[in-house]
């Protein structure tokens, strides 16, 4: 971890605050030297948690100083969200000196529950000491909830350096059914094209992880360019497309590290779907499959049940003609023209679901639209995980 | 079993043809004395299996004589599909008399193995010979899958008898992933008014079960008026209500019994949403919450997490107002305005939740659209069951 890149700008800090039970990590800071161009996607739930309401708010201008970060609670639908989301950034405010209007926040945790402002404050003035440009991976560690692993990544893009880190979402995140991701760059971008480039790159990567298609009341993914490597990166240059590029692999190695690492998961989906009129056609089908229990279920016993896929490919809403569909597990082709193929093929199919990496490829014949989607088998653990969580 | 009513002009058979593994009766037949007026709802897959798209084909006149049902095999997406559903029923023809092209048929197993036609051939002489009137119940034995239980309910309509049977559905029937429904009264209904009544009564019934919101290749749902007890039912009168009621609580039975019988379950669960602006938005919500691996972990451990329900019904696509959620779990009302209310109301939605009918009741408070989802809760057994089921 010592050799973590740091982006210049930029300080990363944990602390631990007690909010949560099991103790260790829980506070982490993301702290600009300057205020810097800073993109963000929120939850699209309606019930958005304080963090995230206050977050987008002060985001109207593209920038921010500081955001602050803590596992353990969702502060969200509590009476007192708002209150403890503005009483915790304005300490941050006060101890770095970073505007209080540019200082945004994150949680995740338990929704419900009143996140402890007290134990929060009492925190900030370690968690500022903490801050270090070489901090990501403890800052990575504290956002972690039920993740297994800290979930880290780095590219450098031209002269200018891009680095992420990311905690797990959806059904394999439960009681904490959260995303946060953090993206950074000291390449210098107006906040406009900023915006643009988050979406273009979430679109590919974190939207395109799903297990069971919820979004949680706290979902966030920010994108901050410091600038400090001077030259204004504008769009259709060369500088442009390497850091696009780059922050396309920063946020493709998160997003399957989260598919990777679902509560009680033993493998990694990829589910494709290419031939379909549009790649919103495209991504239904392929989201279905993704969250159909019973495709994960048998893959999680590498049983080659393709009857499974097409049943879940034919109720996606999409008319696709039946006596044209393909479907591949791994190399093996198990369905063509609507009907299976060998058992040969089936026999092959198994042995590509026994490996921990599974790939689910569907061609429809009706058009150019493409999409992959990333998920995660179904084991008898993640029941157990969840059923036991707050018992 | 001696006592369950018959319908005059139909009589119910089963057979063992061999076509599971495990044994046991897998074949089933419905017979008219006469062809009966006959409404049907099929799957809406556009991989519906062979046996639903001939029975589709047959159903043109709204008449049926016939209905041959197998367990064990779907006969769907197979090259000889067709080929299998036309040599069958016509063997059914040729054994009772009735004429071929009313003589419609329903599968439920495995997808993608041919159906073993010979082994039907040979056992429709038994199959035939079985038929009676008092035979629904062997007839519901036969349909079985995974079904723990068969699933039989009767009323008494006016002077008219309403019989059902049906099978179980969706995720809790998973390679054998179909609903099978038969409905019949000696009740006389003329053709049209018998599919509007049939539309009615599925959609606050087994439309109303779900697990995964999935939809099989093979659902069916079979409704027959026989016409034995005379006088024509015309609509708005009382003979037609009484069939409506009765018809309606014959088909509640089923529904709940399959609710209660997903593979794995301990729980039923009831989620009730009101006040949204229209029907079908409080069914969106409804299911989003039904269908949440997330909140059925939850119950099935007793866990009144309420930040599950909200989660999800936050997600549905409905732009309810957070300030005005209401959530209720059993007689406990753990959400108002948004915000949790006391830990006391939610020791007593935990005792609620140790019971085995849990009732989720959710208010938006911006209209007056109504909709209750059944399910049941997610168990490790669950996931064992699917993962087991073909190794």
């Amino acid at each position: 971890m010592e050799s973590f890149p740091g982006v210049e700008g930029i300080r990363w800090g944990a602390a631990e605050a007690g909010i949560r039970k099991r103790g260790g990590l829980d506070l982490g800071l993301v702290l600009c030297a300057e205020p810097a161009a800073t993109a963000a996607i929120f939850t699209r739930s309606v019930s958005a948690a304080a963090p995230v309401l206050l977050s987008r708010q002060r985001l109207r201008r593209g920038r921010a100083a500081a955001i602050l970060v803590n596992a353990g609670c969702a502060n969200a639908c509590t009476p007192e969200g708002r209150e403890a989301a503005e009483a915790t950034t304005a300490a941050i405010a006060r101890a770095t000196g970073a505007p209080e209007q540019l200082v945004l926040c994150a949680s995740t945790g338990v929704i419900g529950a009143p996140l402890p402002v007290d134990r929060v404050l009492a925190a900030v003035p370690d968690l500022v000491a903490d801050a270090a440009p070489e901090g990501l991976p403890r800052f990575a560690e504290a956002i972690r909830t039920t993740d297994t692993f800290a979930k880290l990544s780095f590219r450098p893009a031209g002269k200018a350096m891009v680095v992420g880190c990311a905690k797990g979402a959806g059904m394999i995140q439960p009681n904490m059914a959260t995303m946060l991701g953090f993206l950074a760059t000291d390449a210098r971008v107006a906040p406009p094209l900023l915006r643009r480039l988050l979406r273009d790159t979430a679109h590919a990567t974190f939207n395109a992880v799903t297990v069971d298609g919820d979004t949680s009341t706290n979902d966030s993914l920010f994108l901050l360019a410091t600038g400090a490597t001077g030259q204004p990166v504008e769009e259709g240059t060369p500088a442009y497309r390497a850091l696009a590029k780059s922050l396309g692999e920063v946020a493709t190695d998160l997003a399957k590290a989260i598919a990777r690492d679902g509560e009680g998961a033993t493998k990694r989906i990829a589910v494709r779907v290419d031939g379909a009129r549009t790649e919103a056609e495209a991504d239904r089908i392929a989201r279905r499959i993704a969250n159909s229990p019973l495709v994960k279920t048998a893959i999680h016993a590498a049983d080659a049940n393709w009857g499974r896929i097409v049943a879940a490919a034919g109720t996606a809403g999409v008319a696709f003609d039946p006596a044209r569909l393909e479907v591949a597990i791994g190399p093996a082709v198990v369905v063509r023209g609507g009907v299976g193929t060998t058992l040969a093929a089936e026999r092959a199919a198994a042995e590509h679901l026994a490996g921990d990496d599974v790939e689910i490829r569907v061609k429809l014949g009706r058009g150019q639209g493409s999409r992959t989607i990333w998920t995660c088998d179904l084991s008898a653990d993640y029941v157990r995980i969840n059923a036991e969580y707050r018992t």
